[in-house]
């Protein structure tokens, strides 16, 4: 089982790491972070960087796919090294999966067109876009295609595809090795239950990152 | 605000992106992921590289320190300048973190004797043998000390530090910003909820890992 995480300049490193932790402790998996070129790679922050051990062209034909979202997702969907080879290896995949924005990415690789998909709650319109039906779920699985909500989001659709691909016992034996027993401190995580000003305030930010 | 994540041979990786992911978006922060020297850090399954910019040298006071577990946890804590550079940098703190069995480098440091504090649900012996209060919470706060249950523990975690660090409002603005809306698909993130067989996997798959 070969599984090849993308990363590209300014990737939200969350979106990656999630689904990673659970990924990588599939039997006998050979997880590789991907880029253009070996070498590190520097998150939206450009406080963390990543080790790219392996390019793309060295990893044609994964088991596995995914694609983590971030501020540099338009510049990643406009490279067309990175849609050939998404295109190209998503015809082999067992399965195709993103986090956040890089649905944006797959959907630039023309993968999701007339796809139901998610992606960040406030990308909707991006994602509708490339040709998907957007959905306003955690994550949406359409065949062999996953796409999960915004950056941790990533997390739940990690240990979904664990009991999809491995079995139920096993997803459950990690989701409690990394005990994810989640208590966020607040009720601000989705658009539904965030209170109005703190969505302006997420809007703002966003906009003075962009 | 200088934010220093300690990185060391064999950390569990969502431990320190997680509380990461959302501290590093604190306004002017300067965080920096360090180690014994300069370089990249392999995490617990090998094939994730973060590189560290700095060595702890380097970075003598920091106002928050992030110390991270994983099957590293001992030799990390067996390291002289490890446990030195954080009981020093602990004196001058304005938070002192931890996640998973990174409370257990933190009570090597001395920095837990006679506390109450957190880890990863299968260490309290061996955090109660560095002399603190194993408390099953999913962060605890003592004064200046915070420490998070296992791995995820840390986002929820960074979250609330965020609350006490910035504002309330800001803290929601990064979990709605990071779509923290978890809902994982299983109910086995805590030994207190998930089946008696699950925790038995558990127990196994960390002996098979020692």
């Amino acid at each position: 089982m070969e599984i090849a995480v993308l990363l590209y300049d300014n990737f939200t490193a969350l979106d990656c790491i999630g689904p990673y932790e659970v990924l990588s402790r599939i039997p006998a998996v050979d997880l590789k972070f991907v880029a253009l070129k070996r070498g590190t790679v520097k998150s939206d922050t450009r406080m963390l960087g990543i080790e790219a051990t392996h390019s793309i062209d060295e990893v044609p034909a994964p088991d596995i796919l995914l694609v983590p979202g971030g501020p540099g997702d338009d510049a990643a969907a406009a490279e067309p090294r990175i849609t050939a080879w998404l295109a190209k290896a998503h015809e082999t995949t067992k399965w195709t999966t993103s986090v956040c924005t890089g649905s944006l990415i797959l959907g630039a690789a023309g993968i999701l067109k007339g796809l139901d998909a998610t992606t960040h709650w406030a990308a909707y319109e991006r994602l509708a876009a490339t040709g998907a039906t957007p959905v306003a779920e955690r994550w949406v699985r359409r065949g062999k295609v996953i796409t999960a909500a915004g950056v941790s989001a990533g997390i739940d659709m990690g240990i979904y595809l664990l009991g999809e691909e491995v079995s139920e016992d096993f997803a459950q034996m990690i989701q409690l090795a990394i005990e994810y027993d989640p208590q966020p401190p607040f009720e601000a995580g989705s658009p539904a239950t965030a209170p109005a000003h703190i969505k302006g305030m997420v809007e703002a930010f966003f906009a003075a990152q962009a």
